[in-house]
């Protein structure tokens, strides 16, 4: 690797990545999907013994939901609305004209019911309330979708469209907290049987303005989140996997409930899949033949 | 199955799809994505003897190439462009108290410089036309995406988001003609050793408004368009896959050229992959464990 091009740059120049023109917004090639699908493999080797129901939602959320979310309170400035054209041929011709002389065409389009997922597991939490209160022994949740922040970067660990798998439990607050501590031991077998250098520290969201700084210090001190940060394309490693405790925020927002009317606490564990593989190829070579022979073995074995 | 309930409605019960509150998003069951991963398999198993170039493209492309590709003049009622917040504390305020009184917060939302991909070839036309002239064999590529169009409805096979698998052919007339030919022979066996019936008819995108009734027209007698039709949710069969010859429209959209500097033609096959789940789980059942024990072989085998 050229050491004088940017992480990014030797991506785009081994073919992994496409550029597309637009920071954060890039295609991946075959050999940087079957690292994803293979490291997916080794999740659900490990996850799947819990037996967990496995869910996909498509990219996108309702609208109804992402407000009563209290997303566009904490993370206004990452979550995206999808807007179209309902207007007829007059309106029509008016937004071919705006196109033409290079004005902006975009004003007559109108929010639809529909807008991106910003994590995962966000349409998980009004479905379970929906389904009425948990079982004793809470549930368990397989999921994964590309999610959307919109957070132009130049940082290839910064994508404005990526992947998040994750596992999401909900229960009493001894079962979640139980999954977390669980697949924080889990994450660092992987990670470490995968020879990537990782640590374990405290963190927290990126929350909006000045009110949000308040919530940024409570969310650390609490311990509530923690992340598994990697190496990656800067001198500040990246945090490629967050292990989440939500206490009963979800209770209070959708109705998560106990079998007993109590509210229900929720965890989970996400996997950033595209930076877990830049951090592959940024340790292990562009060329996952060239890997290490128990990494290969582990993910294509 | 209850013939008193709705082909939705019963998918529902079943579990296979889960409701969000808005026409065409959908949850899918791990049973429902399986389904997917097997046909997609089955795929691969027949098109990947011709050596695709695998490329996955997050579900969006940008802005700007939406603009390019005419798709806003054809299809602006289909479109999804997506929005943001851009604002400073103030500006969130703002939103925040339009929330709660429950007005129209979007208002602020900004356009980014990203669009909902409505077909999964439409990122590669570009990309193909910034590397240079084709190579005197063509190209060919193996895509699949989420896609959106705004079309919400109550049928299941006609939704939001839904995923198109497609392999795309650039090259001669002859060579991207031969391509079409070929895989809709390859389709029809395909298609035909699931057990499902099918015929293959002319057909025409959706274009918009008065104008676009001569682009269908144009489209139908060309014979530039043709579907693979399955009885799915209507009494009236649904267009499961198409094959799609698009002459030499994207050399002068993206200058897509030849070896010789003449003008690419292009085609590709695409297979809508909910729609294809959904006619299996119509003519076999909601359980595959009980579909017949040949389909079964060639899917799960």
């Amino acid at each position: 690797m050229d050491a004088t091009l940017s992480y990014l740059d030797q991506l785009i120049g081994a073919g992994l990545l496409i550029p597309t023109g637009v920071d954060g917004l890039y295609g991946r090639s075959g050999t940087f999907e079957d690292v994803i699908c293979r490291f997916e493999a080794l999740v659900t080797a490990e996850g799947g013994r819990d037996n967990p129901e496995v869910i996909r939602f498509p990219p996108a959320m309702t609208r109804r939901q992402l407000e009563t979310s209290g997303y566009m309170k904490s993370f206004p400035q990452l979550a995206g609305t999808v807007h179209s054209f309902c207007g007829g041929d007059h309106d029509h011709m008016e937004l071919l004209a705006a196109l033409d002389s290079g004005e902006d065409w975009t004003k007559g389009q109108e929010p639809t019911d529909i807008a991106l997922t910003p994590a995962a597991c966000y349409p998980i939490y009004p479905m379970v309330a929906a389904q009425g209160p948990l079982p004793p022994e809470g549930r368990l949740f397989d999921v994964q979708s590309y999610c959307f922040r919109h957070e132009p970067s130049a940082d290839p660990a910064r994508m404005q469209l990526f992947r998040m798998r994750e596992y999401v439990r909900l229960g009493t607050a001894e079962q979640v907290q139980a999954f977390r501590a669980g697949w924080i031991k889990r994450a660092e077998g992987i990670i470490g049987a995968l020879r990537l250098p990782y640590d374990v520290v405290p963190a927290n969201d990126p929350f909006f303005g000045r009110a949000g700084k308040m919530m940024k210090v409570n969310q650390r001190d609490q311990g509530l989140k923690l992340e598994m940060v990697i190496p990656v394309a800067n001198p500040q490693p990246t945090a490629c996997l967050s292990f989440n405790y939500h206490q009963d925020h979800f209770a209070g927002t959708w109705g998560v409930q106990l079998a007993d009317g109590g509210p229900g606490h929720t965890a989970c564990v996400g996997f950033g899949l595209e930076r877990i593989a830049l951090a592959l190829f940024k340790h292990h070579g562009f060329d996952p033949r060239d890997w290490p022979t128990d990494v290969r073995g582990l993910l294509w074995g």
